[in-house]
């Protein structure tokens, strides 16, 4: 991880805003489209979402590590691949570079910059999915650096292509793209006030994966 | 295979219990939204179990060989691969996993945890179908071992994806699978009276693929 | 190619007959699923399609060179890359496996074994669909053949993905393949009287594919 | 590239027109069967175009760099990896090709040879739609081309398949395409009049991703 800080901070920001483009963006691009099949639009939200997912971390893996999630920033400083100041920076870059993704699509579609999502999203079976989706995000990581890292792209497009439909939240799993699908009121937003919990539970999911990445897969030293 | 036993057993708990999540998670999801039409209902359950079965074969593969099926176990037992004794562990893990893995789909879209399928499935085309599916399953995994490793995960998960639709069964094609899938009584359930005779189908299916691996890849050791 | 004779007729047939009770069958389940949407039909063909091709080009093609195509072991025999006594049994052993394939189909789904095909297909734009389906699919073995062959098999299954749709006969693009549809009058079906036509379209965009590969990737020898 | 030009050219064309056959081929199929339910016609025209990106990537690269878009090739001048003459060849090739392979498609579904589409495109959201596409595209293909070239047939096939449905526009992102669709009345196509806004907001996107490349990728020469 010679890259520049500078470098590296672009490469989170622009990845970052590209998967919030893609997730808004085809989540309204769906729901438009898909004559109020609720399925078919999921499936036109999950299919680039995954897509987009290799692509950034195929292209910013080798420049900043491709986190473009503050949960992950926040693991790597955990387990000692990432100092603490750069990992604060990390997220927030994230945070601010996913509602610039939000807004994006926003644009992309002619709709209101500013929204609040009014989309209801909670309950102890979602705040369970997003624990168990961000547990099964950290492993797909944390398993394919300590041994195939060749196939990490692939491993997270595929893994968050499954956890669309196996929660029961479709997955969020990333608190900065919580924060951001907060300010879009179309098929991807969630309510502000539902935001928080979701965030802990991702955490929570992040932790348990830390303790159990930790047993699986050890001196996995990050390359 | 110089990973301990418990982190083996470990890997192959998370990987089949994801597995189950995901075959159930997403089988309930996609009826939900589907709106009726069966055809789009089983998209939404096969895309992201192909999806998922690439990820856990990648992450747990090297740690325990990544089997998550009571035949592959028992079939690297026949070929001399696996112990008898820990194939039996892997079978009673993996069967016990598949349950958890299905009771945590239940809890995360809030559906009681214990239930038993009403769904019936069965009949000469039926078991027809689970042998040929678990036969097409092995042979891809010994063909994958025998020369081409790297691509295991990915064959596999498109094998599945391939068989959920060209078999009239949708293909269970693993014992714990069928055992598991027993205990939901939702889009990929199957009555328990139905369980008994998929499961010798899957049996009979991984024996003949046996045969023919053996005249096919002669002298392949599983590495 | 030191691999025995019948061991090579065994892996053709075998994935000859996979490729086509995935063909037949995953038509039979979409059509039935599919609700008279016949886009998603198509989808629930193609898509089992495209996997299954490189399941078995990944498993059978060191063993024989995946070819499950009597054009292209035609082709092989004229860039002097197969004998052409060899290339004569490759086709009957495909053409057997194929109809085999054909009828494990019919027996997944308990339809009647022996069926013809009452599918009107022709015309002048789907015969030139298949010159240009075929031409395609040779081009794409001949160029993963050339210079990137451990990416042929997915090459092969993502050209038919694609093949399925960008032409107007859904591509059959091979021999075998069209004289086995014509034995299932189910969704993939073909009427025999049709049959001749379109082989004849899939030879010459065979040629046409052999003359141009000869000049985009010169001294390039099969490996 | 010591390949010859008249071989470089040749792969520009084929793989441009497979390119326009595919998108044009598909989307006339797909709104053919897809009942109304926009949506699905969209999946069924976005699979095969991401899928016969990756096999023209796959075959013609080693040959010409698969260009397929005089973006691409204006960029690789600008960056000094191709000799502007060769760069207008190629682009003078490729919008041939494009025309070239939307008439095969009319041909093969039987439609007349000759078209002007009908279809408006445009307004700031379409514009800003195809400036971002585009520039997605470019830091794919730049970022790729740095340091994971093994990678870049998918990542291009998998950005596309995103930006199809992250974008209001649904991402053409090449100006050989657009001036192609300009000339199908099918669901694929552009009004001419619409076509030269869309080919500025194009080059924009091309310019912003050649300045961001320069930093996030230096030193990093096409090989």
């Amino acid at each position: 991880m010679a890259e520049p800080l500078a470098r590296r901070l672009l490469a989170e920001g622009l990845g970052t805003a590209l998967l919030l483009a893609t997730v808004v963006g085809s989540g309204i691009m769906a729901e438009r489209l898909a004559g109020g099949n609720v399925a078919i639009a999921l499936l036109g939200n999950t299919i680039p979402t995954g897509a987009i997912l290799v692509v950034i971390i195929l292209i910013f893996g080798p420049v900043s590590g491709a986190h473009f999630n503050p949960a992950v920033s926040a693991a790597a400083a955990l387990r000692g691949e990432l100092a603490w100041p750069h990992a604060v920076l990390y997220a927030l870059v994230q945070i601010a570079a996913a509602i610039i993704g939000t807004w994006a699509a926003h644009l992309m579609f002619d709709l209101p910059l500013l929204q609040i999502s009014t989309t209801e999203r909670g309950g102890p079976g979602q705040l369970l999915s997003e624990a168990i989706a961000t547990f099964g995000l950290m492993l797909t990581i944390f398993g394919c650096v300590a041994r195939a890292s060749a196939a990490t792209p692939f491993a997270v497009g595929l893994y968050i292509t499954a956890a669309y439909w196996f929660t029961a939240s479709t997955s969020f799993a990333n608190p900065a793209v919580t924060i951001a699908r907060a300010l879009t009121d179309t098929f991807s937003g969630i309510m502000p006030a539902n935001a928080p919990a979701f965030i802990a539970a991702q955490i929570a999911g992040m932790g348990a994966a830390l303790a159990v990445a930790r047993f699986l897969w050890p001196r996995a030293p990050r390359d």
